[in-house]
């Protein structure tokens, strides 16, 4: 497993009128925190498309538990269950504090420059096995 | 069952340097087309909260079929496929022509001014009683 | 002088929490207007990016007059007061009703490909030219 | 004088599909480094809004030098020149290495609950006093 965490504060015009972090902003949060988690693994998601791949969302999912609003800061915790193949499959965790606000997963492809389906690259997968060999 | 549909065009902000629609708009999409959905019951939001009720989200998904781009004129659908309880779910699917793009849904629960947990308004719920009863 | 109307329907996304249009909306809703002002010349944005210009913005300035809030029809003026050279100007007026709440302004240049500064495509011009003729 | 200075990581949901980070959000650098600056001087914007003061955005201008992308980290530097009186004026300039990007200046005026102008809190002269005290 990979996980990392990255810090947010909130911005002003991350609110919305009821007070609170509207519920878009954290698609934004779980990107912020899958490039993190990129950058950990040591091939950062900007070399990623230098290389000629991309990484489209397929699917993204979002629960909100508690709401949070402007100069909160929050934890974002993301982590990578399983080696990547064509797909990848990262799930996220916010909290504020030591609490547990919003909880989300995504589902990404990865495509070459014509936008067809193709395997990860294999320096990543490289970078990635150290994180899921067995004892 | 309640329907509706509304029209996006897609702005230029909107779109990310992939190319296509950033996939954090569709949920400002989704909620473009509830407001829509309410105006046609004729309880529009605006007056739900004026009257004291909120409507946060609890839950969205979103599944990322085709991608979309600037300029292009997207028919959001939204359904209500059951009478609103302390929670309305609802239902949405995202077209370019004839082509689905994007599908998704969310849930809600109705909150009152002091953050709590609250029935759907009464003119609420008379409003949308018509579209759900059988012949 | 080439001028254009368009309707913009606030989101309930661009409000902030003090319960307005947080300020920086209006540099999308400039954006849109543009976009419809060069529809109404009948050279789409999009066929100006496909034949190979882009029209990035050199200068942005907004003075907020009077706030908007969520579900406002706003309807947004925008005026080119001169035919295009290497730079275009754009100024822009945002109403509620009747009242002026917003105007603005915003200075482009034409760039190429490679990012280099060029003249304005001959088809943008010529579609340009009736409306500063003088009688 | 007071001065701050932040770090922005450009966000991919900040990029557009000219490649660039969207002029849109400098405008929210830049409120990130107002935000800053009054934390600096010890009175956080957070408080203020609990003590019964908003700060609406009057005017903000914007000049656009380089563009900039995603990942970049930029430097944005917050000047404020003078004592707050009924308005705060502010100016912005955003770095990326010891390239200038970007420029901007914003207006601001004090407003109370019930949105009438009004002094700026006591509390926040005093804190910035001692930056404007001549030697």
């Amino acid at each position: 497993m990979i996980q990392c965490q990255c810090t947010i504060r909130v911005r002003y015009a991350e609110t919305d009128m009821m007070g609170f972090v509207h519920h878009q902003n954290y698609v934004q949060y779980f990107e912020h925190a899958r490039v993190e988690l990129l950058d950990q693994i040591g091939y950062p998601y900007s070399e990623l498309e230098k290389h000629g791949f991309f990484l489209p969302v397929l699917e993204v999912g979002i629960r909100y538990i508690q709401s949070n609003t402007f100069d909160d800061r929050l934890t974002v915790h993301c982590q990578m269950r399983k080696l990547p193949s064509v797909r990848i499959h990262l799930h996220y965790e916010v909290y504020r504090g030591d609490l547990l606000t919003t909880t989300g997963e995504s589902k990404h492809a990865f495509i070459d420059r014509s936008g067809r389906p193709c395997r990860p690259p294999a320096t990543l997968l490289e970078r990635c096995a150290p994180y899921f060999e067995s004892a």
